[in-house]
């Protein structure tokens, strides 16, 4: 069989370690040959790369959560693409696939390591924003551990973020309020309108508190916390008696020089009976496919979406990168190869 | 009926907020007029008071523990009485009993509130000890929310104490390795002898933490916390992926002028999958009887047993209480009338 690409692959790599927020600088475009497929192997053409702020961390000297990215090695991430050519009986070339191709034109991975996806069910970056992992995230970590009960309020910061756009709409199906959290009235209004959550709260309002007091009348339910600081402080102050706390992501803390801040003080977790659950959707891909089903549902019936942040152009992405850390981003932030 | 009793209470009160560590002035000898039982109400003459740390932070002035203790007001307690007088049809004259009796010779409750226990199926104190609240506390903490699975390590702060005592050997009972934490090497000799914990760390010693390393090969399953401060973060250091921090208590911070302590960072949650659950075991009260049942039962079987640290005279409580928070004691700290 010969080898139906030739071209070098265009990559994303990691030049230098981020102190901070990162920067261009931090990035490197690279040209490197296409591996030729071993058994097992496909080759994947990428579609579209995924944005996530838990990168961030990653791009450390010392990273626990899912390893730091070595220097000079490719930016791993979850993206889409097409099978160009397989050595794998799971996959056929032409297939739609799913799977960590990294920031890179063209990724050779092991067939087990790649998930189709069927492009007729939904569009293809649909398969990275309504149905990606950052919707999952949030499915799952309502479902399995915030376990809202109709009536009850589900706070969640970066509400105009990929999850947690997905965490309010969730809550809401599942007869929560659903209570949002974000920077800068423009962006809550758009939480409001596009997702139909009950509220949103903008946390660089002088009122901060007092609007998070006003949203959140009787108290705040489960946390799915996305941001930490002093946002988490803010709702964790708030929180009920058998209140659950959903850690996914302190984005806000994953720049910082000096490392993650202190976390609350857990005397109030004794005296409430609160839960704390950190949190990592990969403990649970296994429940990918009945998400889809469910999210696909929901879709249908008018209760779930999803705006995309589209980038074009591989070599944008490191700065679609750095303005999603920074906000600047309303929806799931991807490239577009 | 004729009043069984018409010699004044002998009580305890709070007579000062404490700053820091409470002292003798902030607690004044009183005595009062019994009252009367009313419809449906028992007079009690407590036999043995408990004393227990989750006191401090209730004679603060706010306490959203358990609320606040009025100045001027009996210290609140469980405690074991006989009942003198009864106008409630679920006891009887001669009775034994457990409730929150306080720090009194002599109280009037409804007859709801207390619990008969009988002294033929142990005698006295052990119903404050081996089957009291500080041992139940453990046993539902650990059954409900710790969940060692055999092999796993235990870790316990406060390994000396009553709660602590009893976790160590539920986890052994459970197939867990058992790691208590203590202050200084007399009492961490005396854990492992007393209660057959597989190891005890001084937190005193210079090398706590390599101690700690050395007791815990195969890093921490499930930190039963008592203490708080720099003892809860060492072992929070070192907690397994999909592990398990129960707050049950935070002495160390109680009389802290400035305030609890911040938590540690929530970020290790995150990437290790860690559950914090804040806890009070008055949320599981219908399960004691579940309890004492298996208690004794261990008891009998030689697996389970308590030292009892016993001061004799109500005048005295407050020194033993004092002496109990800076853990001049081993077992189960009580005061018989």
């Amino acid at each position: 069989m010969t080898p139906a690409v030739v071209q070098p692959a265009t990559q994303v790599r990691l030049a230098a370690r981020p102190r901070g927020q990162p920067k261009l600088e931090d990035f490197e475009i690279a040209t490197a040959p296409v591996a030729i497929p071993g058994e097992g192997e496909i080759l994947v053409e990428t579609t579209y790369l995924s944005l996530d702020p838990a990168l961030r961390p990653r791009m450390n000297e010392v990273s626990a959560y899912a390893g730091a990215v070595p220097l000079n090695a490719t930016i791993p991430s979850p993206a889409l693409g097409i099978v160009l050519e397989s050595r794998s009986p799971l996959h056929r070339p032409g297939d739609h696939v799913f799977g960590m191709f990294g920031w890179q034109s063209h990724a050779t991975v092991q067939g087990s390591e790649a998930r189709r996806i069927d492009p007729e069910r939904a569009a293809l970056p649909r398969w990275l924003s309504l149905l990606g992992l950052s919707s999952f995230t949030a499915y799952v970590g309502l479902v399995e551990l915030g376990r809202p009960r109709p009536g009850e309020t589900v706070v969640v910061s970066a509400a105009a973020g990929a999850t947690g756009a997905a965490v309010g709409q969730i809550a809401k199906i599942l007869g929560a309020r659903a209570v949002g959290i974000a920077g800068g009235a423009a962006k809550c209004s758009a939480v409001v309108d596009a997702y139909g959550f009950d509220a949103c709260v903008d946390y660089k309002a002088a009122d901060f508190l007092e609007q998070l007091d006003a949203a959140c009348p009787d108290g705040v339910d489960v946390d799915f916390e996305n941001v930490g600081g002093d946002i988490l402080r803010a709702v964790y102050d708030r929180m009920n008696p058998d209140g659950r706390v959903i850690v996914c992501g302190l984005v806000s803390e994953y720049s910082r020089d000096d490392g993650f801040l202190p976390g609350p003080s857990l005397w109030p977790a004794v005296y409430k009976s609160l839960r704390i659950d950190g949190f990592r959707a990969s403990r649970y891909f296994d429940r990918i496919p009945e998400f889809v089903d469910k999210a696909l549902e929901w879709s249908q019936a008018g209760l779930f979406t999803h705006r995309e942040h589209v980038t074009e152009g591989i070599e944008h992405a490191p700065q679609a990168f750095i303005d999603m850390l920074a906000g600047r981003h309303f929806g799931k932030a991807m490239v577009k190869i």
